[in-house]
């Protein structure tokens, strides 16, 4: 934002405005987000609200932390992620926030940030519980709008952490799973993820399927599909080739050009991925 | 928005930003959406655009007016609800704004504001009619560009209702169907709507369903599923079971936990719900 | 925007918002549409996203022409219009910024500006080449979050075209069907896009489709049906009636009311039309 110069000389550099990035499991055609967005302006009109998605799988959290293990890097230094996926909404599962270096997470303490505490220092995670930071009344439905979007509101106000709750520790993280390198010649992971174009998107990332290894001429199996070259782009594959390559969110995937790898390969979150490595000898 | 400091000590309060939400039925593939966030642009480059949904069912003023009525309240004051939802466009229906305390609605007058009329006091509602404040040529199929966008965008800039068009009395408005308590024992209502994930949303509120009668062991029914508990909220429910409660919009609803009560009682919009109160003999 | 009067009589003009228009055929289910945007508040984070669609069928670079053909105009002299879809990526096509006197279009160099290049006097097209202005480090299969973001950051922050690549003169075009005035009795083009209701937007204007033609009682044939009545706006129609009018975005669209014509008429991209103009004998 440039700065407006007086004809006195003097300058004001507008502040940068607050983001708030949104992914939910609301779907598109309901009021849920708009309720959000809604309980959001009322309490900072100046914060900018950033859609990702609302078309995460009803309930699905591990889609929704892996989702946004793929963008919240590339947000701004103070961004908010708001990621509400709560099928334990008015049970005691917490609502919480996960404050990093980088940027500050709020959600439902029900697994979605296992990601995050894995990949990055969490300096503290805070459990809100200060009712007059929520919405009043409260709803058993719809903590979206009634405590996390507020929360998420006074975060972007810079109300400080120790207002709204308390520390805690125990965060409730999922397993996630991680490849092996089971021998020189084989390295075994599964899918994480499938994306609207059918790629499949594997936990082996280039730690275990190092340049070298490429270089040896690794090959991927996939279910009774075996022996996938591993290329560097799309352009590079066959027609109906199914093949691999290191995708750009760092994970090994898998996919047919301008086809879905997912239909072709019968692929889904779970399937096991093995890449052959060709012995030396 | 935090004012800004001069070093002489003058200071400056930025204006708050206007804001327009739109619901429409253009869907998320064509360029409707774009070419009206465009047109409002170009009038108001300052104003904040927010999308609620785009995917309200095509020509379905009845969801739109579902929809708008559960989320306009949650945004600040002086924000503008635009609604094209338009089956009529470039018939004789008129283009109005319905004009609150707290919010001006702006959309066909074809019945999609009839809870506002409902629940809130207007204060005049205005037919706009000053084809200076148009897009031109206006076009005989897409007023949500030609004059509902402008007119928004205009609205924003404070632009005098006076010189846009003129008070009118007679809007349309749709019959809402009313729930209705037979007895001490039965309130007989219908469901308004179906969400994303299922649930079933009726006209029965808490006007109706009081907390002395759901204290009694009040039951509901939908279709040929009695009996069902009303519960505060889902982690309450067991496992597949169909149960109401008062939703997050003041309804009473009918859900199952992770599943879709809409397709397991075959509800839709227009069923009877009955609610059973036990008697106190 | 209004100003902001001081109280010493000084008066600040806010500068206009940059705006960058998005439409991709990411979808709205996954990370690509969220890193992108944060791709961009990152170099940028006063510029206003403005959401397009991300609903292009995948891989349809006629699809995103079209819709970007129907709505760029409306926005505001400067807005930067991305579009990605973007099939080759990753191969030698090349990340290009079209630059015309109200708009700067950025995305692949693989036809998907082919209508702008038709209807707008381009200044220069630029190759982006500077790999300072990419996100590093660029990924084979992402070049919208890598390049084209990063690009339409700069270009909103005003950084100069000429600092960023270098200037081409062979853009990739596709073939834009015309349509054909046969005979003073015979118009044939053809279906150019369907959208959301199902209505066939076909490639004759009003330069075809003269106000003399339609006057002289022009009739329209799409595949076995014959006959249709040009009309004026929806309303006209009769209930079933497939008929044929100038729509918003200056086509002749054939449509049924409240019902899809490309369902009826089985019409598709790429369909005959002809229009029949009755002889004066």
């Amino acid at each position: 934002m440039r700065a407006v110069l007086l004809s006195r000389g003097v300058e004001i550099m507008p502040e940068k405005r607050a983001l708030i990035t949104m992914t939910t499991d609301f779907g598109d055609a309901d009021y849920f987000v708009g309720a959000m967005k809604g309980a959001i302006y009322s309490i900072n009109p100046a914060v900018e609200i950033v859609d990702i998605t609302h078309s995460i799988p009803p309930h699905d959290i591990y889609s929704a932390a892996f989702t946004l293990m793929c963008y919240y890097a590339d947000f701004p230094r103070n961004t908010i992620h708001l990621v509400v996926v709560d099928p334990g909404v008015g049970s005691a599962r917490r609502p919480i926030m996960v404050m990093t270096d980088e940027h500050n997470f709020i959600g439902p303490d029900n697994g979605v940030f296992s990601y995050i505490y894995q990949r990055v220092h969490v300096n503290r995670i805070v459990h809100f519980t200060t009712e007059h930071y929520f919405r009043q009344p409260v709803s058993g439905t719809f903590h979206g709008r009634d405590i996390f979007a507020p929360c998420a509101a006074y975060t972007s106000k810079l109300v400080d952490w120790r207002m709204m709750g308390e520390v805690i520790s125990d965060p409730v993280r999922f397993n996630i799973p991680t490849p092996v390198v089971l021998s020189e010649e084989l390295i075994r992971g599964t899918v994480l993820h499938v994306d609207r174009f059918g790629n499949l998107i594997t936990n082996i990332t280039r730690s275990e399927l190092t340049d070298e290894r490429v270089r040896s001429g690794a090959r991927v199996r996939i279910g009774k599909h075996e022996n996938l070259r591993v290329l560097t782009h799309f352009a590079e594959a066959n027609q109906n080739e199914l093949f691999a390559y290191v995708g750009s969110a760092g994970f090994l995937e898998i996919a047919v050009p301008r086809q879905s790898a997912a239909r072709i390969a019968e692929g889904r979150r779970g399937v096991e991925v093995e890449v052959l490595i060709p012995g030396r000898t």
